[in-house]
C-alpha cells in the first residue's frame, strides 16, 4: 500500500514489487482541514484501492508513505513540513498502522521518489544515484549501495537548500542564496515578476508583462524559446544556477547518474541540453566524465511508486514497522 | 606503514592501530624531481622507520598512502594531482608494494585525514562525519557507517569545489565560484592582494599594504583581530563563504559533527566562533541542530595517521592489496 502525502493532492495506490500499479486514487489534499481529516482520507482511499484490486490488506507487506520533511523516517513522526500547515509532530506511521492493521513506513517524499526512479525509472542500475525534483520547491534524494541515504537524523540530501550564491535571495527555509530560491517553479515566477517590476526597457518589451496575469515558470520557458530577451535571460540564469546545484551534488556524492523530475523539467531539452553542457564545463573531470543528467521517467506515478518502494525496501531489510525506533 | 605524499613535504611513519606513532620522518617533497625520485624517497624513508622502530616489515599489515586526487583508490593509480607535477597515471600502490614487499593502499589525503580524525581525533564517535582541510587548497572527506565514502569513481566529497557563488571567482579546478576560490589560504591572500590593488581609501589605510611583502592569510587574521577595516571585511567574507560551504555539506550529508583542520584553522576562535553562529543561522534546524563545528585534533600527524588508518581499515575489510580491482 502506498500513500503519497502532498500539499496539493493526495494519492493512494496498491503497488507490486515489480512496479505495477494495481489500483490508485488521487484527490485534492484539502490541507486546510488539518492532519486528522487528511489521515482519514488516506485510510478511506487505502480501503478503496484494496477493494478495487481484490487484494486482502493482510496480503500486502505494509504501508509505505512519502511525505514532505522534516520527518523522522525511523519513528514515522512528521515535524511540520512547509506544505502541510498544522502538521506539528504528527505520528503518521503509528496512526496509519493502527487504522489499517499493517506496519507503516514514512519517508521523505523526494527520497522515496529517488528510490522509485532507481528501482523502476531513469536511475536503474546507477548507484550512487542523485535525484532532484524541481517543482514548487526543490527536493532531492540520494541512493547509496541500494539504500536511501538518510544521514544522522533522516534529513540528508536537502540539496534544494544548498547555498549557490552567498548572501543571495532569501529562501523559505530561512537561509539565503539556496538553489530553491532561484530554480523552483515558484522562484522562477517570482524572479520574472521582480524583473517586470524593474520596468526597464527589456521588461517593458517583454511578453511576460502582457499575459494579463502574473507570469509562471512555464511562461518563462515558452517565451524564452520564442526569443523574448527578458525570458531568455531569466531562463539562462535558471539553468546556470541549476547547473551549479547539480555540480555540487556530483562533487559531494560522486554519483553514476543524476535524474531530474518535477514540473520545471517539463521544459525538456530547453532545460537538459544547456544544463548538461554547463555541468560538463563547470565540474571536475574525474567526477563529471560519463555522468549523464537525465529526465525522470515515472511522471505522476512517482509518488505512489516511491511510497510503495519504501514499504518493500524496509520490510525486505527486516524492519518490523516504521516506528518504535528513535 | 604510512606514507603521506605531499606537494611540499613527504612524511613516512610506522603507526599502530591504536594511533600511536612508533617512528616517523619528514622531509621536503622535492616535487621538481618527479615521481620516480619521490617514490624512491618513500621507500628509503619507510626502510628507515621500520629500522628505527625495530619492527620487521612483514609484521606490518601493509602500506597506507594518502595522496592528492584525482586518484583511483581501488587500483592505487594517481592521475595528475594539481600539487604533483608530472604525476600522470602513476601506479603508486603497485610501485610501493613491489619495492617494499607489502600490500599497499592509496587513498585521497583528505579522505585519509577524515578517517584519522574519526578514529583518533575530534570526530571519534560521530558518524556520519564531515571533515574539511582548509589549507593551500580545500579538501574534504566524509565517513559513513565507519567507511570512507568513495562514490562511483573514488572521488567523492570534493567539497572544496562546490559552487557557493555562481559565476564567481575562477578556481584552479577550472570552475568558478568554488568554496576553495574564496577560503583557501592561497585565495584569502589573493583576495587581500586584489583588495589592496583597488587602491581605495580602505586599502590605502590598511596595514596589509605596509608589510613590505604580499599579505598572507595569517596577516588577514592578525590584522582583522587588531581592527584593521580592510582585513576585517576580508575575514568576514571568508567566514561567510566558509559557513555556506559547511552548511552545504551538512544539508547534503546530514552529519553528526563537522571537523575542520588545515592551516587556515590556526585562526582558532577568530574562525570557529563566528563560523558556528553563521552555520546555525543559515542552516535548516532539522539538520544543524546539535551539530558542532570543531577544530581537528591531530595537527601535523594527521597525514601519517590517516595513511596508517587506511592500511588498517582496508586490510580489516579483507582487501588483499589496494590495486588489482578496477
Amino acid at each position: 500500500m502506498a500513500v503519497d502525502v502532498g500539499g496539493t493532492k493526495t494519492a493512494v495506490g496498491l503497488v507490486r514489487r515489480d512496479g505495477r500499479v494495481l489500483a490508485w486514487r488521487m484527490r485534492p489534499a484539502g490541507v486546510e482541514r488539518g492532519p486528522d481529516a487528511m489521515i482519514s482520507d488516506y485510510v478511506m482511499l487505502a480501503e478503496e484501492v484494496v477493494r478495487e484490486a481484490g487484494v486482502a490488506p493482510r496480503d500486502t507487506v505494509g504501508i509505505g508513505v512519502g511525505c514532505g520533511g522534516p520527518l523522522n523516517p525511523w519513528t514515522g513522526v512528521v515535524y511540520g513540513p512547509a506544505n502541510l500547515p498544522g502538521w506539528e509532530e504528527v505520528p503518521l506511521a503509528a496512526r496509519l498502522s493502527e487504522a489499517l492493521g499493517l506496519p507503516a513506513f514514512v519517508e521523505n517524499d523526494a527520497n522515496a521518489a529517488a528510490l522509485a526512479e532507481y528501482w523502476y525509472g531513469a536511475g536503474r542500475g546507477f548507484d550512487p544515484l542523485v535525484y532532484f525534483t524541481v517543482s514548487t520547491g526543490i527536493g532531492a534524494g540520494v541512493i547509496i549501495r541500494g539504500e536511501i541515504y538518510e544521514g544522522a537524523t533522516g534529513n540528508a540530501a536537502e540539496l534544494g537548500h544548498t547555498v549557490v550564491r552567498v548572501g543571495g535571495r532569501p529562501c523559505r527555509c530561512g537561509g539565503r542564496g539556496c538553489l530553491e530560491a532561484y530554480c523552483s517553479g515558484t522562484s522562477i515566477a517570482e524572479r520574472a515578476r521582480e524583473a517586470l517590476a524593474r520596468g526597464d526597457e527589456q521588461a517593458l518589451a517583454s511578453g511576460l508583462g502582457s499575459l494579463g496575469r502574473p507570469p509562471r515558470a512555464e511562461d518563462v520557458v515558452a517565451l524564452a524559446r520564442a526569443g523574448d530577451p527578458l525570458a531568455r535571460s531569466l531562463w539562462e540564469e535558471t539553468v546556470d544556477v541549476l547547473a551549479a546545484g547539480v555540480v555540487n551534488a556530483i562533487h559531494a556524492f560522486n554519483p553514476r547518474r543524476v535524474v531530474l523530475g518535477g514540473g520545471v523539467t517539463r521544459a525538456g531539452e530547453d532545460l537538459f541540453r544547456p544544463l548538461r553542457a554547463r555541468v560538463q564545463r563547470l565540474g571536475m573531470r574525474a567526477l563529471v566524465a560519463g555522468v549523464e543528467v537525465v529526465p525522470a521517467q515515472l511522471g505522476d506515478l512517482v509518488g505512489v511508486l516511491g511510497a510503495g518502494a519504501v514499504a518493500f525496501l524496509r520490510t525486505e531489510r527486516g524492519e518490523a514497522a516504521g516506528y518504535g525506533r528513535d
